[in-house]
Order: C-alpha cells, then structure tokens, then sequence
C-alpha cells in the first residue's frame, strides 16, 4: 500500500476552508466546476472532469465517510479509476500562526505507480487552486486546472 | 518505509531539462540559488536555503549517485534535516507527446510524516519552479520560492 500525504496553509479561518471542502458549491470552485450529488455524510458526490472543449477526461465517486464542521472531511472512492477505487481521501484542519493548515491525505494506493506519481503533482495543483478559492475567490477548478503532464 | 513520486511534463527536450538538473547554475535556478560544490558523480553538492531576509531555513548536502545524460539525475541525502538523512532522490527523463516527462523521486522516508507531506507540497512547488525556469528562463528558487504552509 501506498499514501499521498501533502500539507498546504491556507489564510483564512478554518470555517472557510471547510466550507470550500463540504459544499457542493465550495468543492465546484477549486477541484472541478462539475460537481452533483449528495454532499452529506453517507451521500456520494460525483466529480467530472473535462478538457476546456468539453472532451470527457474522467469521474470520480466519492462517499462522504465523515463531516466534522471545522476539523475533518474524509471520503471513500466508489466510482473512477480502478486504482482510485477502496482509496481514502480526507483533509484535516488545524490552526497553526494564523493560518489553517491542511493536512490532506489520498490513502490506500495499491502500489506505487507512475499514475499515483501524475496523481500526486495534480493533488499539489489543487490544494494550490483551494488556497487561492479560499484567500482570493477564484480558484482554478477543471476545466481551467494546471495541466501538470500529458497525461492532463 | 515510505516515498514521494511525482510527475510532470515540460515542453522542452530533455537535454534542457537534464542541463536544470545536473548543473550549479541550472539547480540555482529552481531550488535553491544558494548551491555550491561539485555537481560530478561521487561530489557532493550543497543546497542553502533562506528566507527573504536571510535568515538561514535550512542547508542539504547532496552526493551526486548518478548521472546519465538527459536521461536520469539520482542524488544521496548526505546533510540535511534527520529525516531526510539516507533518502535517495532522483530524476528520470524520458520524452512523450512532445513534452519532456520527469518521473521524480525521493524515497526511503521512515515514516509517513507530517514533515513528508510538508516536503511532498514543496517538491510539487519546485518541479512547478523547474518547468518555468525551463519553458521561460526563470524559475522560482528560494529565496523567491512558493511558501506553502508556516512551515515556510
């Protein structure tokens, strides 16, 4: 088994970077604009990810495993690739100097592929694109993620 | 154990990307611009790391393991921070769709850490830095580098 684990601080209250994690209209501004689906716990949200012409790239089902306002979102992929299936993804929040750290985790990696290695450099981007929703209000969700290879 | 990997593509021939990588002044360019020593197999070059101001962040000695022209760089943690100690790192090269794809790693943490994520967000950081010095001519080596938490 293999984990990604990154750490990102945010400047702003952990409340807002919560809220950009458990909304459907948080989580749209900053991983990818198309976003359905249940986002309470035991709901699963679907994420689809297209190219700027609109091109299918992927969809990814998440299970809501856990909410705690303010502290915790944890998910548990039922629907993409297969080996994001079974996979655990959670964000843990933390005040630390006036910022709230993130401490994301994507847990559960069958091995330690080159996939996993694109997976890694695009999960940078994102967290890059959530600091700049939450500190800014623009982040740059999929279809306007930073293409990080040519794998997207 | 446990390893970061991470990949991203850089629209250049690896014979640049190999120069960013195996050189003082190409490394000066995207990790760190404080980078003395010799960049030959069995040399050790060191990486100083500063804030702004100056004040001192950090200090990584690195022997070089090998070098294979445009195609592979791999480096030995010899000084630096415990936990980096014994760590191998490298960089493997290979060219896809017109882009210079680099496989990066560095392995052999002891445990999953809080520090490793630090590091996994940095690094992402820096191959972000290493593309743009790379695509453009300028990077963004510390002391100008992306602060990505109150870790620095």
């Amino acid at each position: 088994m293999a984990d990604i684990v990154q750490r990102i601080g945010i400047k702003a209250p952990p409340s807002k970077v919560y809220e950009a994690l458990a909304t459907l209209d948080g989580l749209a501004g900053w991983w990818t604009q198309e976003v359905a689906g249940d986002s309470e716990p035991g709901g699963v949200i679907v994420f689809t990810f297209r190219t700027g012409e609109g091109e299918l790239k992927g969809e990814m089902g998440m299970q809501v495993e856990s909410l705690t306002p303010n502290t915790k979102v944890a998910w548990r992929c039922v629907e993409g690739p297969d080996d994001w299936l079974k996979t655990e993804i959670s964000f843990t929040l933390s005040e630390q100097d006036g910022q709230t750290i993130v401490l994301f985790a994507h847990r559960g990696w069958s091995e330690l592929s080159e996939h996993m290695a694109h997976c890694t450099m695009k999960w940078a981007t994102f967290l890059l694109s959530l600091r700049e929703l939450v500190e800014t209000g623009t982040g740059k969700p999929a279809p306007r993620d930073v293409k990080v290879d040519n794998w997207y």
